[in-house]
């Protein structure tokens, strides 16, 4: 009954730029692949959680995914590498009080905030990753440093420089490379503390509760509470450049009273964010990133699974399938009765079909979202647009999250120039 | 020429058991696959890093090995499961002071001890690790104890339990699981205090010969001392118990004056050890752990890499093609000059050919190891075995660290009764 609903849950966002086209066999249309194709200024996706965005709030939500999108495509228009694009889009989404991550995060069981990054990219493969830092505003600003040592090559003394830094290290080498400190209660606000004050009643209640009762039995019953906390909000936003190179990023509070030290996926390599460029074995450029329960998509490893998934000529189908066979019915969760977690993800190839003349080239950006949290919040616009579009996806209602998917897409032809 | 010496480098372990039977052929006489053998007494093998043995510390790692496959097998005799096994066998290799791993671990930059450990059950497919851990004798069990709380299912108030706790978060979880505390100073030997001042040293002077000149090629060429520090030693083990089921873990100190807070493979998922019981999509169970730069193991995540292989049918061509293909010319480390790993490799099923009776059950289990590194050594039993025998695996005299590899393995038959 479970695959008889899914069908259903399907649909396509009717929101679509002047750049975009929709049809229900979209991906069939240009079976064009190439090496890596020119995407004539580039495109961006970005997501501000997948969780449970309310009606009151949706408009904040919105805003923001509006700015990011708005600041990746400055630096897209400006020259940028997909990087450096992802990195703008990320510290946007970072710097508002409304997402979990960077400013306004979940504060954790100790009242700390503690935040997880990282970046991919798509042409390196290089990848940098920060876990549980605190005292930085912008985790992805760390993240992106590390991946650009990274490449420089070994240190003094042959040594190999570090692609994944966690706690007060990773605050200290941050500092030592020119990124500000913050201090802690600056990046607090006053939504996440009473957030704080809440949880911590409700826990301290439900362990009164559990005093003296089967407690596998009541942590199995307390497990029904947890939607519609709305803390599952990561962010993220995959990136193609106009030289065809994709990345990928991801920013996280964590979960809100996760034990201090505790690291998602956001700074999991393989499983917050994944980007790789066209090569001999991948038809397609690819970039990914996830949010939502960070044990549940580090131990189904979902953004790559989702980014090898791609590579089937038929993105939605395959990310459909990735979403069901890989998420929510891997044998990795067997033993959980609610999976919850979405994913954006752009893929891009050329267009050789729609070639209008031999030195205009045209590129074909596929991009979709899909989540089994109630709602998930997107943005996504190419350098060709005026503004931004943005969307709240949700699961249909009467479904069930953590067992229901939603799915959504459009596609972005892109024209320019050939050098 | 790489590929053309590839074939002379292989060669099969000698030392057999009397419990072990290895031919040329061996992976293709039984082709017999089940859900999950009966593995009566069960398998471990272990190993005390890939890096470089010199002849006169031989001796020391090869008695450890021997003691920590005892540990195991004694472990499996009293019938404990793959998971118990192959923490036995970590601590007792994590309480060598020759290995970098627990006690004697490298020292960081600020001459610091900071582990990293991971665990992963095959049957439940549950993970636990933790990184950059200071204080604590034996990360192995907060990786261990870890995975088992995870198992529980939810903690109070519906919060998801945490499967990766990293620094003073993971110390404290860890003793308020009942895990003792350790001074740091008892955890450092007079071996890893003398190479740190020896190392520090030799950073000093390679940091001022770079001043003024071409950074990008001193960083270069000195990369050319990085072998023969010996001190990517982390240590692993692979388990299958009597049940057939598989269980792997990782333990290291990381690399030496590695910045504080820098986590390496054996920390990450899919990197450090996997470890897979057969089920409807694998006809082998299988267990994989790995050593050597962090960096490279995580960005190649040669663990699953490595267990996704041994599914083929044979499994050396399998996993020296995954060394090849995975690692040593992996587009994820195309910019590095030296890829330096090494992995163990355990799989089994049952052997329905070799059935002496209808109440006597075979299973075989195979088992592999192959490394980059000039070294690496290994130890191996069955709980049919009167005690382990160990090897110190070598490049042949005249390859390259890093561009070459070394393969060998054997092949165990076990028998038992069925109930």
């Amino acid at each position: 009954s479970y695959a008889e609903g899914m069908e259903s849950l399907i649909n396509c966002t009717e929101e679509q730029q002047p750049s975009s086209v929709m049809t229900n066999s979209w991906y069939n249309q240009e079976a064009c692949r190439s090496q890596k194709a020119k995407c004539a200024g580039g495109f961006v996706l970005v997501h501000a959680g997948a969780g449970y965005h309310s009606e009151s709030k949706a408009k904040e939500y919105k805003h923001v995914c509006k700015r990011a999108c708005q600041r990746a495509v400055d630096q897209l228009r400006a020259g940028a590498l997909a990087v450096e694009a992802v990195t703008a889009a990320l510290v946007e989404l970072e710097d508002s009080p409304f997402t979990n991550a960077g400013m306004g995060s979940n504060l954790n069981l100790s009242g700390e905030i503690e935040c997880d990054a990282s970046i991919m990219d798509g042409k390196s493969l290089h990848f940098g990753a920060v876990g549980a830092i605190s005292g930085i505003k912008n985790p992805v600003l760390v993240a992106s440093c590390l991946l650009t040592e990274a490449q420089k090559g070994k240190l003094s003394a042959g040594r190999i420089p570090p692609c994944f830094l966690v706690g007060r290290g990773a605050h200290d080498w941050a500092v030592g490379h020119g990124i500000p400190p913050c201090p802690s209660e600056k990046m607090a606000t006053k939504f996440s503390l009473s957030a704080y004050k809440r949880n911590k009643r409700k826990m301290e209640l439900a362990e009164k509760m559990d005093t003296g009762q089967n407690q596998a039995k009541k942590r199995r019953q307390s497990s029904e509470n947890e939607n519609g906390s709305g803390c599952l909000d990561t962010v993220g936003a995959v990136v193609v450049d106009s030289e065809g190179n994709v990345a990928a990023a991801v920013s996280s509070g964590g979960l809100a009273m996760k034990h201090p030290g505790r690291v998602g996926q956001a700074a999991h390599y393989g499983c917050g964010c994944w980007a790789e460029n066209a090569c001999n074995m991948n038809s397609y450029s690819t970039a990914v990133s996830t949010s939502g329960c960070g044990e549940h998509l580090i131990r189904t490893m979902l953004a790559r699974e989702c980014s090898t998934a791609m590579q089937s000529e038929d993105a939605h189908q395959a990310l459909l399938e990735a979403m069901q066979n890989k998420f929510i019915s891997s044998p990795f969760l067997a033993s959980e009765d609610r999976v919850l977690g979405g994913v954006i993800v752009l893929r891009c190839c050329r267009c050789v079909e729609a070639q209008p003349s031999p030195n205009i080239q045209a590129a074909m950006v596929e991009f979709l979202w899909s989540h089994t949290t109630e709602s998930m919040c997107v943005g996504y616009m190419s350098a060709q647009d005026s503004k931004a579009k943005t969307h709240i996806s949700r699961l249909p209602p009467g479904t069930v999250p953590g067992q229901s998917l939603a799915i959504e897409g459009g596609v972005c032809r892109l024209m320019g120039m050939v050098d």
